[in-house]
This record gives C-alpha cells, sequence and structure tokens, in this order.
C-alpha cells in the first residue's frame, strides 16, 4: 500500500490516514506530491481519474481517495484490530461525529489552518467560537458514553481520533481553549509516538506558506 | 426507526437515506422538523446533543446524524441486504465517491439548490462548470468498473446512488448537462417509485422558500 500526502507541516487531510495506519501498524509506504511549485498532484489525479486532493491510496491495484473513504477501507481490509469501536452504538456515534467533521467546522478550518511548527495567538471569530463550542459538546457527549478505558474519544484511539487529529494542532496552534475533557485528549493525542513522528517531519519541510507561518 | 427530515422539496440531506431506506424496504417512520417559523429542530437537537442538521435517525435508543453515518449504520445493522456494492474493490470506490459527495461540490450545492418542484434555467458559473465536468469523470469512472447489470452507478441501486440523489434533481433543476452516462442514471433515479413519492410529497407541501422558488 501507498499512501500519497502532501506537506506534513499543512495537510491535515493527509494526517488523518497516516496517523491511523501509523498507530495500527499497518504497513504503507508514503509518498509526497507536493503542492508548491510543481504540478505533481495534478498530473497524478488527472491520470489516475481522481480529485486533485490528498491522501490518495493505493492499493491491490485501486486508488482510493478521500480520507473518510480510504480509513473505511482500511478499517474492512484490517477487520482484526479495531479501527472503528467494536461496539456498535459507540461505532454508530462515532461514524456520525466523523462525518460531522468531513463536512464542518468550517470557520476553524479557514480560519485556523493546520500548521504544526508555528504558534500563533489570535482572537477568535464568533464563528470559530461556534465550532468551539460544538467540539466541547462533542467530547461532553463522548464521555458519557459507555466505553473503555482510555483517553480517546472511544477511551481506545479510533478512527474518529485520526479523523480529529488535526483539530488538537489549530486549538494548540491558535492559542484556543475548548474544555477540560478535549485538553486530556489533545495531551493523549500529542503523546502519541506517531504524532511525534508527524511533528518531526513537518519540521525537516523546507516549503513554507508565509501568509500561515508565524512564530516558530 | 424514526428518521427526523425537513421539507422534502428544499433538503437535500434528508433525501438520502430516506430513498435508500424506501429502496431496500427498510421499514421506518418519518418525523418532519420544519425549519421555518419554528424551533423545532433546534430544540431536539439542543435536547439530543447533535447538530441542529437533518437527517437524524433514532434507532435502538440511540440518536444518529449525518446522513453518510446514518447509511454507514443501516449498511451494518441490514447487511443482509447489499446497501454497499457486495464486492470490496467496488465498495472502496463507492464510498470514495460518496465521501467526495460529503464534503465537496460547493458550487453546485450552492447555486443550485435542490427544489423538486420547480425549473429554472441558468447560466452556470465557472465552479459549478468544474463540478459538473467532475461529475462527468466520476460517471466514467464508474461506467469503466466491472460491475452487475444496471443503470446505477454500481450497477444495481446502492448507497452512492443514494448520496448523488440530490443532484438528480439539481442538474434537471436548472437545466444542466453533465454526459450521456449521467443522463441515463437520472432517468433510472427519477423512475424509481420512493423517487416519485418524495416528488410527490414535496408538492404537498405548503411551505417555500420565495428565493429558490421560481418557475413551478
Amino acid at each position: 500500500m501507498n499512501l500519497n500526502i502532501t506537506y506534513k507541516n499543512y495537510s491535515s487531510w493527509s494526517l488523518r490516514p497516516w496517523l491511523l495506519m501509523k498507530e495500527f501498524d499497518i504497513p504503507f509506504t508514503e509518498t509526497l506530491l507536493p503542492f508548491a511549485h510543481s504540478s505533481a498532484l495534478s498530473e497524478f489525479s488527472a491520470d489516475k481519474a481522481v480529485p486533485a486532493l490528498v491522501p490518495i491510496l493505493e492499493s491491490e491495484g485501486m486508488v482510493i481517495w478521500d480520507s473518510l473513504a480510504i480509513m473505511e477501507y482500511l478499517a474492512e481490509s484490517y477487520a482484526d484490530k479495531p479501527l472503528w469501536p467494536r461496539e456498535s452504538k459507540l461505532r454508530a456515534v462515532a461514524r456520525s461525529a466523523a462525518a460531522e467533521m468531513h463536512s464542518g467546522f468550517s470557520a476553524l478550518r479557514s480560519e485556523c489552518p493546520m500548521n504544526c511548527r508555528s504558534i500563533k495567538i489570535i482572537e477568535p471569530s464568533d464563528e470559530v467560537m461556534r465550532d468551539l463550542s460544538r467540539l466541547a459538546s462533542i467530547w461532553a457527549f463522548f464521555a458519557a458514553q459507555d466505553k473503555s478505558e482510555g483517553d480517546f474519544l472511544c477511551g481506545e484511539f479510533s478512527i474518529l481520533d485520526a479523523m480529529y487529529a488535526p483539530v488538537m494542532w489549530r486549538v494548540a496552534g491558535y492559542g484556543l481553549f475548548v474544555s477540560t475533557e478535549f485538553s486530556r485528549w489533545s495531551d493523549a493525542m500529542r503523546a502519541l509516538p506517531s504524532m511525534e513522528e508527524w511533528y518531526q517531519g513537518s519540521l525537516k519541510e523546507e516549503w513554507s506558506i508565509p501568509k500561515v507561518d508565524n512564530i516558530v
């Protein structure tokens, strides 16, 4: 399996399946398709008839696009590993919250672009405040669920945490606050060896977007 | 099971799981939470700790939100029915295209809001043209897949068709054209008894949004 991603410092979508595969010991190679000074991604996507958006997984002669679809594919392909929670009710609401992230939180995503190696304190807009408030509700909702021990949303690390992984960087990187439950989750996410590996990767990247690169 | 939706004429998100459940003979009741002249939806969502967005499925004491998460839940709950294609490779790319719809096609969605009972010819913007071009690529991609007989994207009707169902109304309702493959699919979708039932339901709704209600 080969996972096509782009810059670790900026690509929130790339982070999701990458982190999931690392945490569940799913072997893969990775290819960086730079989105700067290159038409690598658009050439790749035109050739494969997929959108010019990372991540793109190549597996079993297939090209699978979209982070959520990739993670559902991995959950099926590695059914012996609990990529989704094993309990069906918890899995149903985990999918709800994952899908909500997939199509929502547009203010947080546009105003606070992921930038692992930078911190910038901002005054959040009302729209970002609403997104943060919704995050707090989601964290409270999962805290109240019947689940296994652990600091992750469903107890043990799952696709749901991978889906929200970039939010850890957004909240930390712009000096925002969600809730104490969220902070505990955020600490657990930051302590994952694979998250540290991603961060170290982002530090090595020489390319930068000046507009969103701040105090390093 | 109870599916909470809003006005059939306008609610593209509501249509998706509704159509899926009808086509696969999954028994359910439906509740209309009007988004006009009422805080029914916001009260419901605050009470259940879910976002104020339809559709919302109530099942087995759970509240499951987001159309894609609801359809994944149904696929698991009715595993004897082929809600997703049975063949794993076809299912993987079907999930990719479904997820692409879930978070994409923003120009088509905002400039051509679904309105089942109205036709208005427009001059599509460049952004809408790009969305239509991508739709043509998706239809060509699925036409080339190894699949069962039938006019639907994966041969037989599946979650993928339900996900794109509102696009049938958008393309027809604004006088747009995608491709001959798309038109064949669109005809098959319009001929579904459940699609006619949805349409008849939309005609009975008295409430309207003047801004998007045109020549009936």
